[in-house]
């Protein structure tokens, strides 16, 4: 069974994130990962476009009702018509989450993978404080090279551990 | 953009259905439709088996939290945690809907799918009455081929009509 | 702890049903019953000012996202956005649900009680086929006096069997 | 139309936090607002109780299916067995939201507001940086009285703003 990574992030991203979720998307599509996200533009469409262009698969669960918003890069794309409802989607469909930059969205996905378990990764994305005091919640990595190879190795983990139980209490 | 076919049916429909189900997901996989499902065992799994053994793909949204509850021949296989909600899912995310045998779970699918306009095929399920009077309220294919004939047929024009707006009000 | 009654119903039902719904609304707030629906006009409106007119309680789960859109007699109104995917909702919190006319929302909210283990008792609904043969699925009443009674009756025993778990599998 | 404010806050809170939820509900009530929240124990009991005792009227969106995980201090208690999911329809539900204290439940609910244009408030929760900046996305109350008193402020003034539209785009 192939590990599954979301990929979490903007529809309008800075400039500068595209390349690296392209080079992501291509990472984890090497490795043999489906890559889900969204199905946006943005960040969603760059790293579908890195997936595809190393043979890999793409799903994006789209907000709306209309299967033509999504981007031309997407294996399977999913009109879930439940809003930001889907972002729970994204984060139930992925065996480890990367988050690339900001964006509310993505933090609704970062925070609901840290509340059901799954593991996550962030590049240039939200850190959180409580409290004026900075709790790191998750593994920050430099370059797209790193975020995927924590993504896959985190996945990995938690799919081969045989007393995690699917968690969403 | 390929058309994507939802086939509804029980995880332990008669035996007899199962050899209809996988020549529909057969049929459908031919004409290069994506087969969507439950992503369950009975008229899901042999849906998917034919429609894999004719080079498709499937998507199968699971009604769970467990990527392993899945059947052994999806191209994607997502757990959404929904239960019965990724029911609206299986409709929201087909232009069209082949109905097989009956339970309440297929029953329900129907029903949204008439209620928010996604076309209809029925292949030995449910029949609906009003006040004792037969409601015919989507065509009834009498075999596998019919079945995804009309199921092709209906998401083709859908697809195509361009005064149709996504509806699920 | 209150009983819940669910009222499905048609936002632009036959004319004749208004005075069922309304005279079923009363029955269940005169019980004590809190009268759960959609939340919008027709037979959930005519349901929802029954019940306030004996004191009762009443939601209303909102397909859209504006709170305005509910009827003026909810103690409660809940935009969810989900659009049809607030039927399963309305199943989920309801003890018993009481089906009154046609609609295929009306029988999105039959199948998936019937599938989730909810008792469904019918008023004026529909009824089923497979192949040619009826099946009673539920309990049918003549009139709104009886399916109160029968819903309430059966919500009662769900709540006191401790043998139930709540099912959504 | 009564405003709806949402309060987010942890199970399992600091326990100093629970007399200012207390506090909180009891403000909400006494202005005539509905409290709505996820319905468990901790922050939310206390701000349901605290409305309670000023004569309010509470609702408790649950994760589960069972409606008896939800606290004692709930007018009305929907069992929406979504999990997770259900956050978002308390963000949905609410006309604005106070934050109180941590938990990742409660990022996700402040984080699918921020998205979806629903104000928040906080109180002593979580704060956000990107890229090591601080962005201040929503005013921080110090007390329960101040929460309360913004939170009613800013839905009073999206209530009446006739440009705004329902969006969650």
């Amino acid at each position: 069974m192939s590990l599954y990574v979301g990929v979490a992030g903007a529809s309008r991203p800075e400039p500068a994130l595209l390349g690296e979720a392209e080079l992501l998307g291509r990472r984890l599509a090497e490795a043999g990962a489906v890559v889900v996200c969204g199905g946006g533009p943005g960040v969603m469409e760059a790293a579908c476009r890195g997936a595809r262009s190393a043979g890999g698969t793409t799903v994006g669960l789209l907000p709306g009702l209309d299967r033509g918003e999504g981007n031309p890069h997407l294996s399977v794309a999913l009109p879930t018509g439940l809003g930001q409802g889907r972002n729970l989607l994204l984060v139930r469909a992925s065996d480890a989450l990367v988050a690339v930059g900001g964006g509310f969205g993505t933090l609704s996905e970062i925070a609901l993978a840290l509340r059901t378990g799954t593991p996550v990764v962030g590049l240039a994305t939200w850190s959180l404080h409580l409290d004026a005091v900075a709790v790191e919640a998750f593994p920050v990595a430099d370059d797209a090279d790193t975020a995927a190879r924590l993504a896959l190795e985190t996945a990995r983990a938690r799919r081969s551990d045989p007393a995690r139980t699917p968690g969403d209490a």
